[in-house]
């Protein structure tokens, strides 16, 4: 069969394992990056992984979540990864240069490359024909010490796009489509391959959305070839020597087939408050609009702030509603001032607000009670936004600025305006200034910490039982941001885990916490449903249960890089055989798992009993031997230091 | 005696009252201004009082403070301000559109008039001729309601300008002057008054820089004449139809004087934590910076950022160093987008930031533990800017941006670059399409109440005797943000007391709320120094210790706008006769006092017994009949519900 381009990005990296679907490989990475969320704990594993120096072709830290800086914790934590950068050998990307994703395709993108980030939209730079994955923290850390990132091999849904996309439909209305079709869940287990003719409609920052997005489908990875987009894409940005051809072979067969006429496509709007509850925008037009918000990684193109600009020339957005503009980064504004779009933004009404990833992650712009929230962003995640409940619905610039012309929900096609023109410059300013390159610190640089900066929690050893209550039984999809919140009052306590740890399921269960600590030092059970843990990369959302106790999750199905977080820190991923063994358990049974270490070791089902009914379930288990290890030592961080003792490899 | 300028201000609208400094006055009130940190209650209290609509000329509502909207309390106060602004007829500025002092200065600002606002840098409006004072939101309601104000006749300090500023020096310099010459304390019980050939180099934004600090001074108000240099401001204003030309009568007599000789002066800068502990640049020079911030209401002008543009045109600001820019308003970023200085300042490395009050008010931009940050804002009040303790530098937008070129405090004589040119430019960008004019909406008009706006507590008449203990002792010079802090987790409070009053002198002492609590329903006494209460006019600082018991502060002075919201809610400022019967008390004590109001109305000396210790005091008071009114009703809330209820004079 000839190959498909995923199967050829694999291959060029693989390290060790076949290449069939479902079997443990290895990858080789070529580029890391994390944000500063996320980056603190990379950064202090890096710390006791022993580096010197990193091993990959490029790392890079980006500042971008944790802007507001409402305390010393925000800033110290930035003077930390800056004097980390310094030391490891890592690119700093300072507070104001722009949200992670964009600014590496534009700064560090190459077609062909491996990018494992420590945040789950890094899959964005599929767009340049690079295999790029998101990862816990903790793997990623390794990838930065030289070693090869493990995974599942995923199947390869290749998807056929043809046709043109029609006036006021963008590419956030094929990955909407994508979700309506697929649901969260649809991508898990999969690489998605964008191929054929509709491709040439696309440039590379519209298929950045597509990918971008791809990891609310929960798939691995999603790629798109290096072809003539991509090769304008990296001359834009002063980058042509960087352009590697880049396509699957002729005739290349996929494990699962899909195709969209992308001419039949309308514009679509995912209602709250789950990225894949998308409907066309026609079906819910006319509800009142509170706010209406364009930028984040999910739509950070020149384009998807250049449109709306056109569209607002001489207009004025609607009373009362405020129309949020968030520019991707340092170089996006120098070219929308240029441009004349940033003034005609502002005219219109536009409130700008700082470059990062903002309200996306929950760090401001919060809606007020029970109102309409439209949002370019990826998720609406309940409670993401910062208002509980919320009313955030996600969309294209363009339905985001029509409805903010007329003050409710509004098809572009709708107003009585002309189709804006918009064609990618050959010529756009470039600013790189601010990217602080690797120098040759070394040792010698003393790593900065501040007063939040807490040293990682011991994690213990499995014992020879696993006994104890379940202090949590939830529904399915329950996202990382329902497991660990993000927000204003809980992003900046991500460099400590004892004080984060006490917003573990707050939204869930406000008393989980209180529950958690009194059952200490017993250990729990969590339950969970389908597609357990989806959304954001981050790890806080494993380190916070195992800090409370939690040493086994028991689900329908597990979400990629969670499932692999949980097994990091020393939680058992287990799942149900059957959905009514998951009706039979409550919550608060006493539940036993003779030798886990043992029965996970046999390859067999798990034999789980509860208790507090006398009920007796086998569990399904899906633990590689390599993950096995992990869950051995008590988590990644004690296997690799045992590695430190033993000099063997982690 | 010949009148000068305050004296004709006070002339023209004085109600009641003798013209004799010391003696009470009371003022008709053109224009009113509010915030959003102080509004929400300002509009409840409006509701309390029964207006259907103000009786003022123009009462403007702005949104400036509360911009970061980390969940539904920010965005919910705006709904309801947004509402109550259509009920009573009131001009809404969204957030987004700008900073209140300088907006109302460009849109709204008419030599002669009077403006009360519910924000103590409300006397920025003094650079336009106008009598502009700062006070509690309670009055604020009042003078909407068509009451008139209630003050002390201040003394008027002339200060006589002379020469012209020397390169690299601007009218930052001169506040900072008359602060190391006066102190925070030197402004109580004056209007400060600047006359004298030296106006004739400043503009009336530069004015606005040193009327706004004069709340620093403790000022009730600061005058400037209505010159060539406002009807320069009003023309470029679009408003030139809105110049009256009003100065001081010739050779007229000031109660004080001062001169400054504008061509000695020197780039000066406040040390950490105060506004008065000024120095010139060159003596801290050297220092390593962490930030450098440039904006809000005491630096604003375009000039405020046109000049570190060009400052800054072609060079890069120092790696390492945040470099902060907070536009004013929407006007202003539309000036500076179109003029290339944002161009430039974001080539620079420059983080822009929405435009509003920001990180000056402690909603965000927190510097790093143990990091200088220098700031052309107001105020360095410990822990405002949101780290505790912090270092914040106040300064020139020269000397911030020459620092921030440099990495270390400088002073800008000494970089080796041009001297920047700048000249007020006659014609500007006018925009003020978002400002939402007052509507015929009154009753019909429903406020929009979030679940976070809670109605105003009840304050209790006071009984026969007051006994109870010393809650808190404290130093001289505690201004509000001690006593009850802003910044991003207490400023969305601010709709809701019972919340808010947790966090009541936290900063001094973090057991207070709980001491305080533990007294209730007894009554507390708290102890200042000298200026107690200066700073911000927030009457949550008043309101919080009265809803936690606090019914007496004694101090060795009170700043003018807080010693007057604690009579609104009740509290009783009572001072000591000697700096030494303050050594003799102790935290703890019980206090008494017989018959407080009694002894209040016989105009004498009250006498205070210390049942811990038996010794006795006699307290100085300065209590005014209308004030004694006030308190004898249990606060002004109280009477103006009386009012209500008997159909009379509040």
């Amino acid at each position: 069969m000839a190959r498909n381009l995923a199967r050829k990005l694999i291959e060029s990296h693989l390290v060790s394992g076949r290449m069939v679907a479902g079997e443990p490989i290895e990858l080789a990475i070529d580029q890391t990056l994390a944000q500063d969320a996320t980056g603190t704990v990379v950064m202090l594993e890096c710390e006791a992984l022993g580096i010197t120096r990193v091993k990959t072709q490029l790392s890079a830290q980006y500042v971008d979540h944790n802007l507001i800086e409402a305390d010393f914790r925000n800033p110290d934590d930035h003077l930390f990864l800056q004097s980390a950068c310094r030391r490891f050998g890592v690119w700093y990307s300072p507070a104001g240069n722009g949200v992670s994703h964009p600014v590496h395709m534009e700064a560090f993108g190459i077609p062909g490359k491996t990018l494992l980030g420590a945040d789950s939209h890094t899959c964005a730079a599929g767009s340049l024909g690079m295999l790029a994955i998101g990862a816990g923290g903790l793997q990623v850390a390794l990838a930065m010490a030289g070693e090869p990132f493990a995974l599942t091999m995923p199947a390869i849904m290749g998807v056929r796009l043809s046709g043109v996309l029609p006036p006021w439909v963008s590419a956030k209305d094929v990955i909407l489509e994508m979700l309506r079709r697929h649901s969260v869940k649809g991508g898990v287990g999969r690489i998605i391959e964008y191929h054929g003719p509709g491709l040439a409609g696309l440039s590379a920052m519209d298929r950045h959305v597509i990918a971008n997005m791809g990891q609310e489908l929960g798939a691995t990875a999603s790629v798109f070839p290096a072809d003539a987009a991509v090769q304008h894409f990296l001359a834009q940005q002063g980058r042509a020597a960087d352009f590697v051809p880049l396509t699957a072979e002729p005739d290349a067969g996929y494990d699962e087939v899909d195709a969209i006429d992308l001419s039949t496509l309308e514009p679509l709007i995912a209602l709250p408050s789950s990225p894949d509850k998308v409907v066309p925008v026609r079906q819910v037009a006319g509800r009142p609009l509170y706010q209406a918000y364009i930028g984040s990684s999910a739509n950070p193109g020149l384009r998807d702030f250049e449109v709306p600009a056109r569209m607002l020339a001489g207009r004025r957005i609607a009373p009362g509603v405020s129309f949020e503009v968030n520019p991707t980064s340092r170089q996006t504004l120098e070219n929308l001032i240029a441009s004349g779009a940033l003034m005609r933004l502002v005219e219109a009404g536009a409130r700008l607000h700082q470059t990062g990833c903002n309200g996306c992650i929950g760090m401001g712009q919060a809606p007020a009670t029970g109102r309409i929230s439209l949002r370019t962003v990826p998720r609406n995640f309940p409670g993401r936004s910062g208002t509980e409940p919320d009313q955030v619905y996600l969309c294209s610039p363009e339905t985001a600025t029509a409805s903010a012309l007329t003050g409710e929900i509004t098809d572009p096609r709708d107003l009585d305006i002309p189709v804006p023109r918009y064609e990618e410059p050959v010529r756009i300013i470039i600013n790189r200034n601010l990217l602080q390159a690797p120098t040759q610190g070394g040792e010698a640089v003393e790593l900065v910490r501040g007063p939040n900066i807490k040293p990682l929690p011991e994690f213990p050893i499995p014992g020879e039982h696993l006994e104890g209550p379940v202090l949590l039984k939830m529904g399915d999809n329950v996202s990382t941001d329902e497991i660990l919140p993000a927000g204003v009052a809980v992003l900046p306590l991500r460099s400590n885990i004892p004080e984060i740890s006490k917003h573990a399921f707050q939204r869930i269960d406000p008393d989980f916490y209180e529950r958690a600590i009194a059952n200490r030092p017993g250990v729990g059970f969590v339950i969970g449903g389908s597609n357990y843990g989806q959304g954001s990369s981050r790890e806080h959302a494993a380190m916070a249960p195992a800090f409370l106790g939690v040493r086994c999750v028991i689900a329908k199905s597990f979400a990629r890089i969670h499932r692999r977080n949980l097994i990091n820190f020393g939680i058992i991923p287990l799942l149900f055989a059957r959905d009514e063994d998951a009706a039979a358990i409550a919550p608060g049974d006493v539940l036993h798992i003779d030798a886990p270490l043992k029965q996970l070791a046999s390859g067999q089902a798990v034999c789980l009993d509860d208790l507090s009914t006398q009920g007796r379930f086998l569990l399904r288990q899906d633990i590689t031997a390599e993950e096995l290890t992990s869950l051995q030592a008590g988590g990644l961080i004690n296997r690799v230091r045992q590695k430190l003792l033993t000099g063997a490899r982690p």
